[in-house]
């Protein structure tokens, strides 16, 4: 998918909502665990029904790893029930050295037929360059994560800035808006502003809105450029909404007030 | 595997020797390529060609993802081909905020049997403490690593230390040399005393001997302490030895080598 087809999809549904399929056996409706094949059951059914109001599935690998080679298979079914007109993320915070990079790009690029894959920024440009190399593909970098964590590194001083800063700015040169993103946390609101003038043009992925505890009036005022550029993702808050038989329709009508809202701070671009 | 076996079996085998599994499909012997299951095949035949010679294996887990679904599983099947008596080593780069990295540690400690998975610093604390928390367990975080893109990130400087230097020696404190280790590239020999000086007592994993150009007297000089501390990994300079019917053999003679070389070298420990 193209930066331009993106800004259509979100333009045409009025939403930059992003719904993360991080999904736990134990997490979902009692009703569902012990039917065979009841992750992917419970995926199609989240997307099925909120697929109205988002433009992006991200699918987060570990929460399929964890269950080994039929994981993979759960991911790669999952994946293959999203419309083509939704931009898929792969949330694998990959990274190694070219050669290696290389292979993760085929994995996430060619092999399965994602949009889009989060990469961790610290072995450097050729760790980041094999998946830039994709046509109409995206290497979304992680610039300042959302977590308590992103203290520990992310926001040491380095010259006169902060790493998060110098990763963003270094890495913006190496790839340009229209195959590269940046991951930066909702509960980081305060920087997002700051980032937007490092990178006026870039999309900005935003996880940590609802969970996390991030606002999506903050990250929607910082974060919106001219050309839309955000994505906002919203994971447990969306398809954990409710653990009934009716999870579905509750996960859409949560899906629909990120949607609702959406709309109000698209009305001024 | 706890620190002090893995020591042990380092003294019995008088080697410290990792082959690491980058295995792909045009690389191996053509006489194999067509068989089925190739690469389990061509994976168990270099294990039983070099298990004498090394104390480690490390699966590059980028090799078999780029084959999706069915790669996983010719990685689980390699996995379970290594023998008890040697250390495996997920070469995975993982690292996300805190739930997401306790589902890659229950993916690689607990669905598939591995004894340490390499970790990417970025995030911090909260990213690397779900790896700590297994018993008998090894967390390999990235140091200083041995491709070009080092430069870019790992050595900025931030207040009077590199940021590489900064990454170990925070980590540390969050572990111990009995559940952490940390990953320096062997074409950073000269960091390598620097290090020593930072954490005494880690192991550390050194790849990058071989191919990338790194010497194997020059790491073992600065990396070696008094409880040995040291892996060196070599992955394609051993597994692609030869293309022809003999691969196995000449594998077997490239891994002796290292093998032969290290006996001197612990001569002194």
């Amino acid at each position: 998918m193209t930066k331009q087809q993106l800004t259509q999809h979100i333009l045409d549904k009025k939403s930059y909502l992003c719904v993360g399929l991080d999904t736990e056996l134990c997490k979902i409706p009692k009703h569902l665990q012990l039917s065979p094949n009841a992750i992917v059951n419970f995926n199609k059914a989240i997307i099925d029904a909120t697929k109205e109001y988002c433009v992006s599935y991200k699918i987060n690998t570990a929460f399929y790893e964890s269950m080994g080679a039929k994981g993979w298979e759960m991911m790669e079914e999952t994946l293959h029930h999203i419309p083509d007109t939704h931009f898929k993320i792969a949330d694998a915070k990959r990274g190694d050295i070219g050669n290696t990079s290389a292979q993760y790009a085929k994995a996430f690029f060619e092999t399965l037929p994602f949009d889009a894959i989060t990469v961790a920024p610290y072995m450097g440009e050729d760790s980041i360059r094999p998946f830039l190399e994709y046509e109409n593909k995206f290497t979304i970098v992680l610039g300042l994560t959302s977590n308590k964590g992103a203290n520990d590194f992310e926001m040491l001083q380095t010259g006169n800035h902060f790493l998060y800063e110098k990763v963003i700015s270094t890495i913006a040169s190496w790839g340009t808006p229209n195959n590269l993103m940046f991951v930066v946390g909702a509960t980081q609101a305060k920087q997002i502003s700051s980032i937007r003038k490092i990178i006026p043009d870039n999309f900005l992925l935003v996880p940590g809105v609802g969970f996390q505890g991030g606002s999506l009036k903050d990250v929607s005022d910082a974060g919106l450029n001219s050309s839309i550029g955000l994505l906002v993702n919203a994971s447990r808050a969306i398809i954990y909404a409710s653990d009934k038989e009716n999870f579905d329709s509750e996960a859409a009508e949560i899906a629909k007030q990120y949607q609702v809202e959406m709309q109000d701070y698209l009305t001024g671009i």
